[in-house]
């Protein structure tokens, strides 16, 4: 995995097709991830039709990767199949709430990610659209999701037309923790956000936002406490209208 | 990343210790995993020490190998370090919502799952424990987890001292939909069922535990509605103590 060390999300791509044969070598191999119970709570919808991708992206900004990338996948959380198994097994299953939800999440995400590293180990070229948590409903409509199945992760895929510079991590000493979470005191705050801060991509980012600080474009631009919020009320609404939350 | 198509659940691990080198080298290498805005919303805590796994044993229903593996990873959705981060920085963050707890849980659970991938093609054996969202509040205090952490998963990794049988995998055509989701006949049940039912080790299972149907051994042992639904209570509650969900 090698790979990893030059990884980079990938908006742009090549005209190449990406096979069928290929996309099923990562769907399938992917499907190797450990599963809760051996019971694969996940769905993936494949999307490569000009229509589909084009009523999907509004859900996500119309950010332009939705409609130029050839393959879409949205991969869900899905908790029908199970049931419906249970239901024709004369056994009487009980995953309309958060638990189950968490859990096939969970399912869905691992799977989610053992299928990008394998698509970046082949040379493709992956981006993670994190607005499908943002919009769930639309998405939900477009697809055509039943009850107790939910989108959580859409990945753009194809082949690359750039190849981007890596962008920064904090320090390994930001993310561990050895036995106990140690809390955040205002000098390791700055001791671990020093680099981040110190380059020349962020100060520009900062500027270009006409901001005080890189922290405030995220907080005053990209994820704002009133938007986090409203969409907080959708997501809480999506999940009880796909059954996970009871009224 | 070829070592995929033979992976197994590792649970017995051999007494040879995993150096601090090898670990830095995975926990660091899996930063390299995409992340929302860049801002690596997860944090890892690291156990090595006997007391601390006898500790969190019990939030794991005592599963041998939280004892037995000789380092285990608490991966937490972590929107503390950047609140704090916001607030030494005159910026007003809005991170104490349900959103933000799905945004960080996702970022923790691809992190832990390259962080998987790349341990297993190096040849060490995890073992991912789904129990971690069972009893979130006794992790919470042994970790000593702030308000914003939130644990979502947990692994055991070792030198595998067993070398298992990869588990059997539901047909591609089971988890793929192509352009929109099809919901499942049950015809279709009993197609993309039939050769996980068919499996001896499957019908053992089923035998041993006394049911008449492989789903009944998920419905009525493993995953019950009662135990589900109890779960789901203290989930909730966890997420409003750590400050995701308001009264």
């Amino acid at each position: 995995m090698e790979h990893l060390k030059t990884r980079k999300s990938i908006r742009k791509y090549s005209s190449r097709q990406v096979d069928d044969a290929v996309l099923k070598e990562i769907l399938e191999l992917a499907e190797r991830t450990q599963t809760m119970g051996n019971l694969q709570l996940y769905s993936v919808v494949v999307t490569r039709d000009e229509k589909m991708k084009e009523m999907l992206s509004p859900a996500h900004f119309n950010q332009p990767m939705v409609k130029q990338a050839p393959v879409v996948l949205t991969i869900c959380a899905d908790f029908n199949r199970t049931t419906k198994w249970a239901e024709c097994r004369n056994a009487h299953p009980g995953y309309d709430n958060m638990l189950s939800f968490m859990n096939a999440s969970s399912d869905a995400l691992l799977y989610t990610q053992t299928l990008c590293n394998l698509a970046e180990s082949m040379g493709l070229g992956v981006c993670y659209l994190g607005t499908t948590l943002y919009m769930p409903m639309q998405i939900i409509e477009v697809l055509n999701l039943p009850k107790l199945v939910f989108p959580v992760a859409t990945i753009t895929l194809g082949w690359p037309d750039e190849s981007p510079t890596p962008s920064d991590r904090l320090p390994l000493s930001a993310v561990v923790h050895k036995e106990m979470y140690s809390d955040y005191f205002p000098e390791d705050i700055d001791m671990l956000y020093a680099e981040k801060e110190r380059l020349p991509e962020n100060k520009k980012f900062v500027e270009i936002n006409h901001k005080e600080t890189l922290a405030q474009v995220f907080t005053d631009i990209r994820y704002t406490k009133s938007a986090n919020e409203a969409m907080s009320v959708t997501l809480l609404q999506a999940l009880k209208q796909q059954g996970f939350i009871q009224e």
